[in-house]
């Protein structure tokens, strides 16, 4: 089932156009709404200890959007190896229109019992993966 | 002269980082800084009627920051080709330690004159380039 | 019918709650709901020529909500005099709580025919309202 | 001293102007800034497990700001009795001109030791102030 975003009057920008850095935020969005259709849900999976910091994402940008209008986003796995998910997004309007394809990776970690906040921050900062 | 970003509180996230959108968003700054020391100052530039929609954008995070970090961003030119210019971004935090490598193309389109903003936000939906 | 926002992930900050500045956002979301509801449909009455800029705005934040919380928003009237608009704001989480309570004033102005784009901004800036 | 911002160009909306959201971010930065002035470093601060989240925010627009201005911020303190600070913000364009009026109020809590994530989150929600 695919993600609709609305576009917010906040999310354009002065060319009277969706700001280009809002499709990342939706992705974002389109990737919660995935992981959750297939059992994962984020904030259970955070309340656990596991968290996912993105690796890289891409966008191409193939026809504008504005306030208003709504974006339909179809996310589909592209590879899960090891920790890594890499996952591709086709948004598109009202008229089927492709309005940006973009891709993400992300990294799965968990937050090591008995460290303390500092101590997980510094782990983070070097994307290190926990180990048993 | 390199472009510095300081961290703000509003763009770190429940991980206690900086969200990854808004790298995408710095490039935008330091583009815009970039522009202005080799004369292209960007406002003046709108107010001359060019207009420069992004087509694609890349980020490849390769560590996290924080809330007051400083972040040293240089911009080069990676080519210039026709109406489309494409730009390589190196972030660096303070120890200069590679935080995020990131790319982006732009076209640079003029808004025709005579014609009504309905119209130009048709020309602009489709990137169409406005030709003498 | 009340408005109903999910806070996205990007929306929440390093201290594990939402960023106070996005309640500002989703009063934004609601008017746009509540004025398309009572038949304004605000794209619309932009393609018209009429734009209604924010006068101000308060927020009194009761409790905090946090990633994927689900905040209902309910709109009213205060007043409606001249080209003002005075709308109140109450928003509850899943358990009724009050989350926040929030107000905002709006001018409605329309872009005169025939001006240019700069001179509208420059009547913009001052807020002036156009008399036919 | 006061703080500058620069409005950047994802600051504007659809109106062509800076989006009334914005200010409530900015005096953020502004009150960082000052904080960071009078001795109190806000990074340093929440790593000795002290927060304060904002209780409210008022902004009055006077003017519009776009894109490439710059915004002079004077913060001063409106009141600071027990963990509670009022704080009042003057915004100027480079004419001198009042952009802007703001206030926001802040209380200032601390993480308690020996308590969990999950218990500081809740501590948190209820703004309840830690008592030695």
């Amino acid at each position: 089932m695919d993600y609709i975003h609305t576009v917010q009057y906040y999310e354009t920008d002065k060319m009277g156009i969706t700001h280009h850095s809002n499709y990342i935020r939706w992705m974002e969005e389109a990737r919660v709404d995935f992981l959750s259709q297939i059992g994962w849900d984020y904030a259970r999976l955070e309340d656990m200890g596991i968290i996912s910091p993105v690796l890289s994402v891409t966008c191409d940008y193939k026809k504008t959007t504005t306030f208003s209008d709504q974006v339909t986003i179809s996310v589909s796995v592209k590879e899960f190896k090891g920790v890594k998910l890499h996952l591709a997004y086709e948004m598109k309007d009202k008229d089927g229109n492709t309005v940006c394809l973009g891709t993400s990776s992300y990294a799965f970690l968990c937050r090591c019992h008995g460290r303390s906040s500092s101590q997980h921050e510094r782990l983070l900062r070097n994307y290190r993966i926990c180990q048993p």
